[in-house]
C-alpha cells in the first residue's frame, strides 16, 4: 500500500505558506511514487508566494508549489519497469498524451495539460509525490540527487537553445544572468557557440556567468551594448528593453528567442528592423523531450549545475527558501530538501 | 552602341513627377539593356510620390521610381548569353553578390545592395533600363509582357509563402486583400493550403479575393474574426491590429509572417500568447530565388495575374497611375506602359 | 452490446482466402465500432495473398487482410465524442502512443505498434472492426464513403510529399505510375510543383497519370530519361533501377525519397554522385498526422480519387479483388465493399 | 610587382613529383598573394601521387597538388582590404560565385568551380599562391600558421556535422578514426553530442580518438558493433561495410551522413531498414561557409588540431610527405612547409 497523504508546503494565499498533510492520489498502474529529495525554487514559485499569481494564472485554492524536483522511487505501478530505489528527476509537465498537439510531439503546448505546482495542481514541495512514469527520468551516477532537482531548469535551457537553433560557430547573445540565463549560456556553449556574450545589470551575476561559460559579459546598466552581427539572441531577463536591445545586435537572417516569462502585451516591437533583416522572433515554453539531453550534459560535466546552487532549506523553512533570492540577489538557485 | 539616356518619370519631390531624359549607365559585359514594356505601381511608389519618403528611406535627389518591370531585351553585354528580343521580368534587387549575406544565399538582405526605384537608385518608370544579367528572368510563352510586370509582386508572395512555411493541408489566414494579400492567398492555395481565409475592411477587395482563391473572406470592420487553430498567418495589411488579431487565431506550434511593410515600433505585441503556444513571428523582405517559381506559377495558370490588373497608363500619365489606387480603392494593381 | 464477431475474409495461406466469422475485441472506453463500407486492395495485400509474405513479414496464422478502410461508426466507447453514424476513414497504424518515438510525433515508426491487416493483426476485409478513437477520421460531405477508403493511400502520398519536402515551383520526378505514384504526382502538384514528370513502363498507366496531374510522362521502357536538374525525386515503382535513374536526373542540393516498398539490400547505389551533389536519400514509411491533409485535399477536389478507382467487389469475392490488378495492369485501385 | 612564378611540387605522373618553377597568374584587383607556410597532406593528394587519379578525376597534365594551406599575405589586389602580413587559412574551392547553385549559398556544389590541387588546377604545395580574396580567412592569435593549414580539414568536419544535423544531447557514431574521423568526433562533441562512439580497425588510431574526444571506441576488426538507437552516424572510413554497419546502429527518424570519399557504385544498401525507420542518408562534399566556425573552434581550444599533426616536411621532401601516412598508419596528418 502506498501512503494516502504526504507532508507538504501548501500556499494558502500571498505569503501564507503552511506545512500540512496533503492527500496523495492512489498509485495507478502507470504511476511512480517518489520520495522527494530536492526541489529548486523558481521565479514562478516566488511570484505565487509573493502575490498569489504568476502571469495569467491565479491561486484560487490552497496549492502545493514546486516543480523542479528530484528524488528516489519508492513504489511503482504494475506497468512500470523502474526499480525501487531509482534516483530520478521529475519532468513536471508531460501533456495529456492524446490531443493532436501531444501526438505531434509538442506536449509542452498541450492545451489541457497540467504541471506540478501550477495552481490548482499540487507541486513538489512535499515529501512524496505520485507522477506518471513518463515524467520520471533516471539519474546516472554522475549526478547527485540534490543537483538532480536542477535538471528541470537545465531542460528549460536545453529546449531554449534548441528553439533558438544555435549552431556550431555561432555568436550568441544571452540577456539576463539569472539561473536560466546562466544555464542557457552554458548550453549554448555546449552546443558549439563560438562566443557567448551575457548581459545583466548586476555585476555579481555577471561574474558568475563569466565563471560558468560566458566568453564576455556586459553590465548594461553602465555600458552600452555595442556588439553587432550576432547570430542568436536568447532573452532570459523578462525585460522588453533587453529584448529590443538584443534584437538590434543581431545580423541578417538570424533569430531571437524569448525564454524569460513574457508579459501579455509589450510595446515598442522594432518590427521594421526585424523585417529589414528577416530576423525571426521565437519563444520557448517549458520543454519537450529535453530531459535526456539535460541529464547527459550534466552527467558529462558539460554544464556545471553546482555552480548555480547557492542555498539549501529543509521543508519546514520552505518560506525562507521562497524569500531568499529576493532578499539577496547574489542567490542564483536555492533548493528545498523535503526528505534529505 | 547603346543609348546614353532614356525618357523616364522622375520624382523631384512630393507630387512633382516630371517626364525627363535621364542618363543610362554604359552597358557592361554582364549587363542587359531592356526596353520596358510594363511597370506595376507599388504602395512604396505611391508613398514616395505622396510624401517624398517610404518608411525610413527619403527622397533626397530626383529619382526615377518603379521596380515592378518587364520588357524586351534590346542589347546584351559580351558575357550575356540571352538573345536579343527575349521577353523578361526584371528582379529589381539582386544584392552585391560578394558579401557574406549574399554568399549565403540571402541576397535580399544584402546590407549594401541597391534596388531599382529606391532613391537614390533610378527605377523602371522609363523607356529603357540597364540591369545586370542575373536580374532578368525570361518569360515563357504563357505570360504576356504586360502581365510579366506583375511577376515581381508575385515573387513577393512566393517568398512570403516560403518564409511562412505553408504546407499541404494547412489552414492559412491572410490579413489584407490588397494586391499582395490576394497574390499571397493564391500562392498559399497553390502550395496546398486546405483553407485560405482572407480578411480586409473593404468588401470589393474581399469579393476579388474570393474570386481568386480565398476559401472564405471576412470583413473585420463588421464581423469579428472568430477562427481558431489556424496553422499560418500571413499579414499583408500593414496594420498592427490585424497582426495581433491574426496571431490570436493561430494554434500551437505555428507561425505568423509579416509581409506588409512594417512600422519601426509597434505597440501591443501579445508576447505571452506567442510564448504560451510557441508561435514564431517571422517577416518577409522582398525575395530571394523566387522569380523562377513565380514565373512557373503564372505560366501554368496556378496564379491568376490578370485578375488583379485594373488599370493601364502611358508613361506620360505616370502621375495618374500613382494616384489611381488612392482615388479608387477598387483598384488593385495598375501598370505604366513606357513603350507599349 | 457490441457484436462479438464479424464476417471477414481470412487468409489461411497463399491463395487460401476464406470468408469466416472472426472474433471482435470488446469495445473499450476509447474505442469505436465501424461498419466497414469499402476497403482498398494494396500491393502488400496482394503479396500476402500470393505468397504468404510481404517483405520481412510472414503470415504465420490465419489473418484478416486489409488496411485501407472507410465506414460508418455504429458504436462508441464511453470516452469517445463521435456521433453514431459518423462516416470515417480509418488510419490503420497509430502507434503505441507511449514510447519515445510515438511521443516525439513519429508514431509511424513505433517499434511495437501494430497495423490493421499486417499479420498477425487482423485487418479490415471484414464487416465490422474495432479501432481506437485516434484511428478514425471523420469524412466531410465532399467525400463519399467508398472513396473514403482511398484516404489511406492518399495519406501515404501526402506523407511522401512532406518527407520529400516539395516546395512551390519545384520540378518533381515521380517514378512509377501505379496508384501511389499517381497520387504522389497529384499531391506534388497540389503542393505547388511547377512540373511533375511521371515515368513508368506501361502506357495505360502513364495516360492515366497525364489525365490526373502529370505535366509530362515518359515510358522508360522505350524512351531514355533525359531530364536533368530536377528538384525532387519520389520513387514509387519499387524498382532500384528507377531509383538510380531518377537520382541521375536530380540537381545539386536536392532530395530523393523512396516511397515504394524497399528491398532489404539493393546494389548499385550511386554514392559518389549523391555526394558530389549533396543529394539526400530519404524514405517514407506509412504516414504520421497526414489523414487530415489527405481528407482536405480530396474534399476540395485538389486530388481526384475517383480517377484511380477501377473496380469493386463484394466481400465474398475478396479473392477476386486480390487477383484483379495482377490480371489486368490497367487496374489501378480496386475496393472490396463488405457492407455496401 | 608580384612574382611571375613560384617553386612548387609538380606531379607529372604516378610517383613522379618534381620541384619546379611554375607560373603564377597575375594578381587581379580581388586577389591575394600568399606565401605558403604549411600545407596538409590529404588522402586525395596521396591517391593522385600513387595512381594519377582520385575518384573520377584523372591527372592529364602536370599539376601542383595540395589544398590544405595556410600562409602569410604578401600582396593584395586593389580592392582587397586585407593588410600585408595577415596570417590566413586558404579555402581552396569557393565556386564561380555566379551560377544558381553559388547564388543559393551552396558554392561547394558549383558545377564549374575549381579547387586548388584538383587537376588540372594547380594547388598549394608551392611557395606562393594567388587566391581570390573570398578564399582567404584571417587566423586569430590563438592559431599558429602551421596549424592554420589544418583549418581546411576541420572545415570538412564542421560542414559534415552541420549536414548531419548533430544536436545537443545526441548519441553520435563516427566510423573511421583517420584525421577526418577524429576531427568529426571532436566537432560533434563541440556541438553538444552526449556520446561520441568512434570505430576503426586500428588500435593506435582509436587510442588517439579516445584522447581527443571520443567517449567510447570500438575496434570493429575484433569487436562487434552492438550499439543501437544512435541518433547520428558520420561515416568517415570510406568503407561501405562501415556505412551499412553504422546504419544498423541508428534509431528511428535519424540520419546517416557520408563524409568519407564515396565510391561510384556501392552494393548492399539496406534500403528496407532505412525505410522502416525513416533514416535519411545524406552526404557531405567539401564545405560552405564553414571556415569561420572552424577557426573559432580551433582558436578557443574546442578542437585540438595539434593532436592530429604527426609529421613535418620541407617542400623538397613533399614526396616523402605524400608517402608517410601510407608507410606508417600511426600518422594522422603530415604537413609540407614550403616557406617555413
Amino acid at each position: 500500500m502506498t501512503p494516502e497523504s504526504t507532508r507538504a508546503a501548501v500556499l494558502h494565499g500571498p505569503g501564507d505558506l503552511r506545512i500540512e498533510e496533503v492527500p496523495l492520489r492512489p498509485l495507478g498502474p502507470d504511476d511512480v511514487l517518489v520520495a522527494v529529495d530536492a526541489v529548486g525554487v523558481c521565479g514562478s514559485d516566488m511570484h505565487y508566494f509573493a502575490s498569489g499569481r504568476n502571469g495569467q494564472n491565479v491561486l484560487r485554492q490552497p496549492t502545493v508549489l514546486g516543480h523542479e524536483a528530484s528524488g528516489v522511487v519508492t513504489a511503482v505501478g504494475a506497468d512500470v519497469p523502474l526499480p525501487i530505489g531509482a534516483r530520478v528527476a521529475i519532468e513536471p509537465a508531460v501533456g495529456c498524451g492524446r490531443c493532436p498537439t501531444c501526438r505531434s510531439g509538442r506536449y509542452n503546448l498541450c492545451p489541457t495539460g497540467t504541471c506540478f505546482g501550477s495552481p490548482p495542481t499540487h507541486g513538489t514541495f512535499a515529501e512524496r509525490v505520485v507522477a506518471p512514469s513518463r515524467a520520471v527520468h533516471p539519474l546516472p551516477a554522475g549526478i547527485g540527487t540534490e543537483l538532480g532537482s536542477l535538471i528541470e531548469p537545465l531542460a528549460v535551457a536545453v529546449w531554449a537553445v534548441q528553439r533558438a537553433d544555435v549552431r556550431v560557430g555561432h555568436r550568441v547573445l544571452v540577456t539576463g544572468a539569472g539561473p536560466i540565463g546562466i544555464l542557457v549560456a552554458q548550453v549554448a556553449r555546449a552546443a558549439g557557440a563560438a562566443e557567448v556574450v551575457v548581459t545583466d545589470v548586476n555585476d555579481d551575476r555577471l561574474a558568475r556567468a563569466a565563471e560558468l561559460g560566458a566568453t564576455a559579459t556586459i553590465n548594461t546598466a553602465t555600458t552600452e551594448l555595442t556588439c553587432t552581427g550576432m547570430d542568436r539572441l536568447l532573452e532570459c531577463s523578462a525585460h522588453p528593453a533587453a529584448l529590443w536591445q538584443g534584437i538590434r545586435a543581431l545580423g541578417p537572417a538570424t533569430r531571437a528567442t524569448v525564454v524569460g516569462q513574457a508579459a501579455p502585451a509589450v510595446d515598442g516591437l522594432p518590427l521594421a528592423f526585424l523585417q529589414r533583416w528577416e530576423i525571426d522572433l521565437a519563444t520557448a515554453f517549458r520543454y519537450a523531450h529535453a530531459f535526456p539531453a539535460a541529464i547527459a550534459l550534466a552527467a558529462t560535466g558539460r554544464v556545471d549545475l553546482a555552480g548555480i546552487l547557492t542555498g539549501r532549506f529543509p521543508l519546514d523553512q520552505a518560506a525562507d527558501a521562497l524569500r531568499a533570492p529576493g532578499r539577496d540577489p547574489r542567490h542564483l538557485k536555492v533548493v528545498v530538501r523535503p526528505t534529505a
